[in-house]
């Protein structure tokens, strides 16, 4: 977070232009060809310039701060998202305001009108795990407010949308598992209307069919994603007749409460149980054992969309709207390998 | 989270008094005694009691949202402290706006003025670990906007601050070392002006005076808290001539971060070097080998520093800043266990 001592000047060399159109650039004065502006702002950006935040909003009429919705703050992966808008935002001279839905549908309403209420520029939102219902998205699409959303998305509205390739993700951790010569592979996701357990389903069952392996529903667990439910489930998998002798779980949290249950109940990891997460939280490899998981790009995810929402803030009119995926990548530690 | 159908006729019956006056008392009508207004408020959280906040909002001419502001969101600890804070605040039908000011004092000056620009009602704030300066908080504090302290406080202005007894905390901790047989018990601390880095110092040198251990400055480490400084300073610790036999970290990510140099070395833990934490995060119990730790109520920190402020914005003539401590409690796992 230091802050270099770069000037408009430095950004006016470099680019070899004019200290006023650096200047009117990063006003985003319409008098500056769109394309100048966005040379001057990624210039500044790479240059670690900080503008003077007071001083600039007295010059516009904008609050120059976004707000940000996730279903929790609990979370790494949230939190990553999290630093990697707020460090986009302050470098292009804007601040954050952050709520959190504690995955409830009623609250994530009233975090948006909280933030929207304090005149925020635009938005950026993840949705709860409760959220069945879209209109309070539709209503502000339709109040042309600017939103992007991210990892926990509504795919039916024409907005920015930056997700991880769940999909991929999941199919390259259950393929992991079948390397290892597990056979009956366990799917512990969250809630099924959920974006990111839709899309990992699919991942999973596709590693699982090009094999020849048949999906078994007594395998794919539900959880609402509480120690409780994830607790009780994972006991469940554990008492069937033919017992699973792996689970991919939907992310790192899920993954530590099963393998809280798993040493409590003696089974060996990854001996009698393969496990695998996803998220790479920062604590997953100092774990007994070390957890492979699914690497997710949560800082980069932060800073797409930040960036993307800032450009259409810049130009609503050339605004179109992007789907931006990342990729993710699996990484291999002891809870998996049983060769 | 989810909202029953209790009405305020409910709690007119419970508290035998009449609707309007519930009415009146939940929208803090001074016409009603102070006392009463309390009880209400006891009783409809109690009760589980949510009102219609908008419809709340429209009749009183406040934003009814409270603005937070923490060094760092990726902080099991502060991510607690939250909940604490908007569980109650909800309860009360006032909605919260987090900031995090990255543990940078630039960032911190401009949260707080964000929040301000907000019209939030009222703020909590937990300093970041740059802070040295405080007329930001003397500013507030003039300008009579209500504000409440938490963890990592300034003691000089009157206002509330809730805080855990982390000067007991980090002498129980260190007391249990010496009685595991450590001899040569290093502190992995913070920056030395941050408030909980000289309580819990004082915590930590109480215990070893008391048996007649010298104080040896060698063993005090004054990490700046990321990743890189928690591992070169124990780096540091192993290369002394007498190295030490235990390590008190003061807080859990930087146990973890010890930890994991620990393990790349080869030292057996807690063989040959016993580790206590200090906030027992979710994952401390899952980690190789599970972390001994002090326990700080940072759920419970955060509502009573929410309840203390809501009971400032509702009486501000009757309001009293209180210095609330809370206690904490070691809770012994394997890393420190030598016997």
């Amino acid at each position: 977070m230091k802050k270099g001592q770069v000037t408009i000047r430095d950004i006016a060399l470099k680019l070899d232009i004019s200290i006023s159109t650096v200047s009117r650039a990063l006003r985003n004065s319409p008098e500056i060809k769109l394309e100048t502006r966005k040379k001057v702002l990624r210039t500044a950006e790479e240059m670690n310039y900080s503008p003077n935040v007071v001083a600039q909003s007295l010059r516009v009429n904008k609050t120059k701060t976004l707000g940000i919705v996730v279903p929790e703050l609990a979370s790494h992966f949230f939190a990553a998202n999290i630093s990697g808008i707020q460090d986009t935002a302050y470098k292009r001279g804007y601040n954050v305001m952050i709520c959190q839905s504690n995955e409830n549908y009623e609250q994530e309403k009233s975090d948006i009108r909280t933030l929207i209420s304090s005149r925020v520029d635009g938005l950026l939102i993840s949705l709860s795990r409760e959220t069945k219902q879209y209109e309070h998205l539709t209503n502000l699409y339709e109040k042309e407010i600017p939103f992007v959303l991210f990892d926990r998305i509504y795919e039916e509205l024409p907005v920015t949308t930056v997700t991880v390739n769940d999909t991929q993700g999941a199919y390259q951790a259950t393929k992991h598992l079948i390397g290892q010569g597990c056979k009956r592979i366990a799917f512990m996701s969250g809630p099924e209307g959920l974006y990111i357990c839709k899309k990992r389903l699919d991942g999973y069952e596709k590693a699982l069919r090009e094999v020849g392996i048949e999906v078994d529903p007594q395998l794919i667990a539900h959880s609402d994603l509480t120690e409780r439910s994830n607790r009780s489930l994972t006991e469940d998998l554990l008492k069937l007749k033919s017992r699973p002798d792996a689970i991919f779980a939907l992310n790192d949290p899920v993954a530590v409460d099963v393998m809280k249950v798993l040493k409590e109940k003696g089974i060996k990891i990854p001996g009698e149980m393969a496990l695998v997460g996803f998220t790479n939280m920062p604590f997953s490899d100092a774990l007994d054992p070390s957890l492979t998981t699914v690497d997710q790009p949560a800082y980069e995810m932060g800073k797409l969309a930040a960036n993307n929402l800032l450009d259409q803030l810049i130009d609503p009119e050339g605004f179109q709207p992007r789907t931006i995926v990342l990729e993710t990548e699996l990484v291999m530690r002891k809870s998996s390998q049983k060769k």
